[in-house]
């Protein structure tokens, strides 16, 4: 996506090691990061220096590919990344991909087989992204010729372009309907405690799409208010089921979209469903430090040593979505499998 | 309640004027500030130094008996004390109290009886917050003779002693568990965009009881998981069909309770009920700036000029709402004439 007026990816191949932006100084400011060895590759995850599902997975494939080049055994280092996060599946999921892609290559030609490797997932990334926006577009273009206004929809987190190598998940359809001249506005959930909704609207500003950003209190008042024609959200981690885990609130926004009639979608490329889970509960979510709650920018806004709980996922279940958007279509939730049969 | 171990009210005469403590500078901060006229009580009200429905019913009354020591005409004090802010209806209720306490009093006599007034409608107010908390205690010894347990309770915003004069609304219940020694522990809800929660954090602090503050994002998912055993909230105004407006995300709440079979109770004291509404639908939600949102601490969290909606207030269906807890009783949303017939 444009950044500054120029197509960038968040991860981009820079010499022998990677660059991505740097997600925790945004929207203050853009700056760049390499990562030359699997040790910054694994800060960058746990850090959140990059974060979004698709892109923890992208980036742990160059983690992957990096440690190769530091002659770091492969399953330690597939070990090591996988440690960093616990929760998105997409994770485990590009580690499995660099293993089984590796697993025959030895010697001299493991180096370019693994940079290879991750420079694929990252394009399929691409590509997953695109078929997403293509198949979701159609679900706000029907709601336009319905009402011949602005579609207006709800978002949580950033499952943009910045979750992603580009074009992101959730805004994936949202970036496709603005291109194709069908007036979009977002209304972009701030997303306590790390305030990814500061991403989305960084991301929306930088494309020139509307937005506007809202306390996470303030989006059933909207709903309520039919002034929302859409939510989409992304996944980290979606069961075979349709349970979805995404950023903890996900879940309460589902229920006012469902209290209103208002449709729940969830983008999830096929790197996120966790085909070995039938139900959400089985999902780990992360508890992270009490501190993300307690500081913003570096400024105590509670008390220290307040008592504070912070998981960062919950698991909105299946009966609240009202489809799944992927890379092969939209599907209900409990139909996820008629997309990808092979995985019955 | 206790604030440096010392039995305070968050409005005290003090010579002819008022002293409040500042709930802007809270928790960082314990400052009194007095006022001494009508247009610092005015100020203080919309500028949020007082907050919380029935404390800004009783700094109105105060502002009143001010702005008859000022010469000020009353119907013109009254005008402009309700113009500080839309939603509260304990506002309209406070300056109609003084409004017809005042009406055949005149000339010298007058300011002795504002004063009086003012007054009596604190004490009022605490002997309301007291009740509530006896009859809601009832509540969680309930669950507490079933369980064995400590008592989890969720709440929003801050109902608490700083919202009123004493003892608080939504956390009178709490207390008066406290005092009874039934083990009890608040999820105290962060409620962004002004934070509110950390007053609740502070007072519970101070008082001692165990509580550990949430995003406002979490409530849902230890509402799923079963680490929530009941809700109390508290209102703004309430419709005589049981429809609750309270702080913004309130609605979210109520929803996940609903989903999850936990029970979601809202303390109303009957300065807080707007007997001549029959719909949520027709309470004006104030929207309050956009840099409530945008700032925290004078630190710029957001772009400056990013879009931005502040609406501060969402209304909660009386079909969520399990029951309401008054000065009177407990009762359902739907049969809150039962205990104030002469309403009816």
């Amino acid at each position: 996506m444009k950044i500054g007026g120029r197509w960038r990816r968040t991860i981009e191949e820079s010499g022998s090691a990677v660059i991505v932006l740097d997600q925790t100084e945004l929207p203050h400011q853009i700056a760049w990061t390499a990562l030359a060895t699997l040790d910054q590759a694994c800060t960058a995850i746990r850090d959140m220096t990059v974060r979004g599902a698709p892109l923890i997975g992208a980036t742990a494939a160059w983690g992957v590919a990096l440690a190769v080049a530091e002659n770091i055994d492969l399953d330690a280092a597939c070990a090591k990344l996988a440690a960093t996060r616990p929760t998105a599946i997409n994770l485990a999921w590009a580690l499995a991909e660099m293993q089984r892609g590796l697993a025959r290559v030895e010697g001299s030609a493991r180096l370019a087989a693994a940079r290879k490797l991750a420079a694929r997932i990252c394009d399929d990334d691409v590509a997953t992204c695109q078929a997403i926006g293509n198949h979701g577009v159609e679900l706000l273009r029907a709601i336009h010729a319905t009402t011949n206004k602005p579609v207006n929809v709800l978002t949580h987190c950033n499952a943009g372009w910045l979750a992603t190598v580009d074009w992101g998940t959730a805004l994936s359809p949202v970036y496709r309907a603005f291109e194709d001249g069908i007036p979009v506005h977002v209304w972009v959930d701030e997303t306590r405690p790390r305030n990814q909704g500061l991403l989305t609207a960084f991301e929306l500003a930088q494309h020139g799409v509307p937005y506007t950003v809202l306390a996470d209190n303030a989006g059933g008042h909207y709903l309520q208010r039919g002034q929302v024609d859409l939510c989409i959200v992304g996944t980290d981690r979606t069961t075979r089921t349709g349970d979805v885990c995404n950023k903890i609130g996900t879940y309460l926004k589902a229920l006012a979209a469902h209290d209103n009639g208002v449709p729940f979608y969830v983008a999830a490329p096929s790197s996120s469903i966790d085909w070995t889970l039938s139900s959400g509960k089985d999902i780990p979510i992360e508890e992270r430090s009490a501190d993300e709650v307690r500081k913003i920018r570096g400024v105590d806004i509670m008390l220290p040593g307040t008592p504070v709980a912070n998981p960062a996922f919950d698991v909105t279940p299946a009966r609240l979505v009202t489809a799944i958007i992927t890379e092969r279509g939209v599907a209900a939730p409990d139909r996820l499998l008629s997309l990808f049969p092979e995985r019955a």
